[in-house]
């Protein structure tokens, strides 16, 4: 199992907010002393892309129906997309893009693991759960990027990534179940702390929990406020 | 099983040929009465790539080495593209994809069960071979469709589909283990007949077995051809 996974769980707080419109700029947080290094950063980025796009095609292969095959499926070559376009910043910069991914590639597959569900139905959901805070966070660090390349990663993280389709096969799988409903709610309250441990894996941290909370909290706050919209979208509680 | 693939093999002969170069142009054949209809063409190409898209991707996840997961995603991507571009076509005709792809998903879920090999290299290599071989034939059945939609079919079906990264991930494994050539290539020789039975359902046959095999011998002669020539660019024996 990845160290992250097994490590305490780190005393983050985890507000559960109702769907509010803050501007982003209205948080004020010095990423600057938390920001990983570009190349990790864009690693770490790459392989979740990269296992996102592992996971949604197996779920298009677990789906009946062939509509849902094709959302799944658009969803998946979303995913890829931004792989690839993550991949090509990491050759631009003359760098193997194996060799940069591979540090992380023990901790997203031990993370993948643990977000597959009993079914696919929880699987796809964990995808839009954890790839929907994912991308947020990395979108957030890419400000503190060097360069030019961190506007292009937001862009290409920001871009469609299918979650409409995605939503659709989840909403029309709980009309047809309602008792999928709640427990799908607990699948994604379960997947959030995971997920936020991945977040606050990329972080350089000082070690000093209070103070690196007191950075972080701000940014987790809004990964938060986004994906209880995410649930809202499906009618679960976040 | 699918029906087709109990039925007898039919007396097709496929040559072994060594690569030659053969304008296309020089075999005539009257493709207009065997020609499928519009629809069930478009249903099963779809279909296909939608299958070639998740095999790949079962592989992605097989393989080991990032660069070559690299490798077998970005044919991945090219599949689906291939499969949207299908399904593009439909939709602009005002029919439902999934409709029109739905009486083909046994017939090639079966033959996609019976092309997964023994372990990633083999399963490579058999969409290396079967979507080589279907591919080809679909680009040629396409110069019969009604109206403008040949054309850009032929050119969507012949665009890059990354074999080029498939052929370097398989030389690669080959060249790391001598006895893999051997198996690959009994593994291959193996996956052409049902491959071409595959082709062979999707066309208007009169059910004269020795009228029908006239007219479709050219296009399957030209189909090994090229199938020889991958194999070739592999070092293995057709």
């Amino acid at each position: 199992m990845a160290t992250w996974i097994s490590r305490r769980r780190p005393p983050v707080e985890l507000p559960r907010l109702t769907p509010r419109n803050t501007p982003t700029q209205a948080i004020r947080v010095d990423l600057h002393e938390v920001m990983p290094d570009l190349l990790p950063y864009l690693g770490q980025a790459a392989y979740l892309q990269l296992e996102t796009f592992q996971t949604l095609s197996r779920v298009v292969g677990e789906v009946d129906a062939l509509s849902a095959k094709e959302k799944v499926a658009a969803a998946a070559g979303h995913a890829l997309s931004k792989h690839q376009g993550v991949v090509a910043e990491i050759r631009r910069r003359g760098d193997d893009p194996a060799e940069v991914m591979k540090p992380f590639a023990d901790e997203i597959d031990g993370f993948s693991a643990l977000t597959t569900g009993a079914d696919w139905r929880e699987t796809l959901l964990a995808v839009l759960v954890t790839s929907g805070l994912l991308d947020d966070f990395f979108i957030r660090l890419a400000a503190g990027l060097p360069g030019d390349v961190g506007p292009r990663i937001a862009q290409l993280l920001g871009s469609d990534g299918g979650q409409e389709g995605v939503l659709d096969v989840l909403r029309d799988e709980i009309e047809a179940d309602q008792r999928l409903s709640s427990r799908l709610a607990m699948w994604g309250r379960r997947l959030v702390g995971d997920t936020l441990l991945v977040a606050r894996s990329a972080l350089h941290l000082s070690g000093n929990a209070a103070k690196d909370d007191e950075r972080i909290e701000p940014i987790f706050t809004e990964l938060i406020a986004a994906h209880t919209r995410r649930m809202d979208a499906l009618g679960l509680t976040a």
